[in-house]
């Protein structure tokens, strides 16, 4: 995936490359093998969404500047933790481009090292932070592992529907990305309505997110993706394009054999991408990341300061264009 | 491996049974699987070594009993998340003569669980506990991931010291088993020398624990362990008795091929074991399990009251006698 250009997060472009530096600070090991795994992942880059939308909402208010750093670093290094530990589970070769660490240092070096990450990014806000905070995060995790647990669970069940669908990319994703702004709003100390509102646009952006990432699996190159094209659909897991089309395709049955079939081949993986595009699965999906950023800026409190909503309106307006 | 009898934590017995009960609801999860999982590594049990060691330092002043419950329970969760890991790390089958989690419901699943129990800890305490004990808490998670890398790193390496010994077991559980006393000693209001002495008392402890362990894998039946005899060995893991006998017996250059051999039979790993009794290994590994032990008795303050010091030093002897 590419990363999203710098200038996109505006006024805190110059934070976030305190808090890349704060990544290579925090996750300094005496053991080489934890120092090259975390340098690898932090290397690996991603779009420092969460510190971003963080350190944005928090600027909507007036935020202690210097309280900002570590809690913006936690957010990148549980990130960090639950993609290492992702990558394990799904036997991810590569992402973005690059072996994972799984591929390179083996899954049991990779468990441990996200669970290094886990600690380093609790260490950094332990002391210093609202408990409240503390346990809004806490409470976001435990919900990704259950999400991510499910989704293992219903891995090629094709009798998922989109309410099912929904609840899990909340669980996986959309909740820590309102999490992330809900907690920039609390340092920030927007009043209590514009917190709630501040989440809603966070739920809304991870929401677009998601379906535009399960989107591109479908759509974009190998090269685009960093990895294989169709990956969901191999792996078992049922994205919206595949629900859209389970219920609509006139070649709806043959999709369901691909679908459950444990082990599906290359054609079969292309045959059901062939499908889904015919149904018009990808438009129908985009139509929905439309609505969920429209909801998005539909979310923003009118209170924001000029360069803070200006640069909020610029992630929804990437969300919806990024093609790869 | 065996429960701890109960009698042995004394005064603290009653609040064991208060952790045990508060184990079961934390967890509880709307997904059935997490919650499986979850109760299955509740109900393997275990001696709930670390919250009855932290419990009875507090009591050996005067916390405020309603704050002890939930960092009891996080002190076991966390544990419990370590060892799920590390049975996905070691492909164990069996702990405590049960199907480990991994071998009932795979590695993924285990390794979110795990997460999910690291976030539940954390939840467990993020509100209502003083800053400085979520920071050694926290330290010590990073630390116990460090020396499990290393573990990883150094299996079948034969050229291993007592010192590196030392270290990894230090990192791996007696810095864990420190931190448990000395974070009850801190809610005690225990003064700032007998806390390093609790401390202290918690490291030899969890020395004498680690090491008694790694002698026992070579000691015990495949019943009384609940896993197979010679489980270190045949994984790589060099342990004391093991460093000892390839530095001092007279058969160390066979022994040798056998600990750096990655793929040895159950041949190989009888006649390994076989060396490492003949070098009265068993024994050395003993007379420092007791040397730790008789430290952690002379670390003991002089201020704790009668009940408290009574089952610490139960707990020495219980550790001290363990056959299995």
């Amino acid at each position: 995936m590419n990363k999203f250009p710098n200038k996109i997060f505006g006024i805190v472009q110059e934070d976030i490359k305190a808090v890349e530096k704060e990544l290579y600070s925090i996750i300094q090991s005496p053991v080489d093998l934890v120092n090259d795994i975390s340098v690898h992942l932090v290397q690996a880059g991603g779009k420092r969404l969460r510190p971003a939308l963080f350190l944005l909402c928090a600027r909507g208010g007036n935020p202690n500047q210097s309280e900002l750093l570590p809690m913006a670093v936690a957010l990148e290094l549980i990130h960090m933790a639950t993609l290492v530990h992702d990558d394990v589970i799904d036997n991810a070769a590569t992402r973005r481009g690059r072996p994972t660490a799984n591929a390179r240092w083996g899954n049991h070096s990779s468990v441990l090292t996200g669970d290094y990450l886990w600690a380093k990014a609790f260490s950094a806000i332990a002391v210093g932070t609202k408990q409240n905070m503390l346990k809004i995060l806490t409470d976001v995790i435990s919900n990704m592992c259950e999400g991510e647990i499910v989704q293992l669970r219903e891995a090629f069940n094709a009798d998922q529907d989109e309410a099912d669908y929904r609840l899990r990319v909340a669980q996986k994703t959309a909740d820590f990305i309102a999490a992330s702004c809900e907690i920039g709003a609390l340092y920030g100390g927007l009043d209590e309505r514009d917190v709630v509102q501040v989440r809603e646009y966070g739920y809304a952006i991870g929401m677009a997110f998601q379906i535009t990432d399960d989107i591109l699996d479908i759509t974009a190159s190998a090269e685009q993706l960093g990895k294989p094209v169709g990956n969901d659909l191999r792996q078992g897991i049922v994205t919206l394009p595949a629900i859209y089309a389970l219920k609509t395709s006139p070649c709806r049955d043959e999709l369901r054999n691909i679908v459950v079939n444990q082990n599906m081949s290359d054609e079969e993986v292309s045959r059901g991408l062939e499908i889904l595009h015919e149904t018009g699965a990808v438009e129908y999906s985009y139509a929905q990341v439309n609505n969920y950023l429209q909801h998005a800026r539909n979310s923003l409190p009118k209170t924001l300061n000029g360069p803070v909503r200006q640069a909020l309106i610029a992630v929804t307006d990437f969300v919806g264009l990024r093609k790869y």
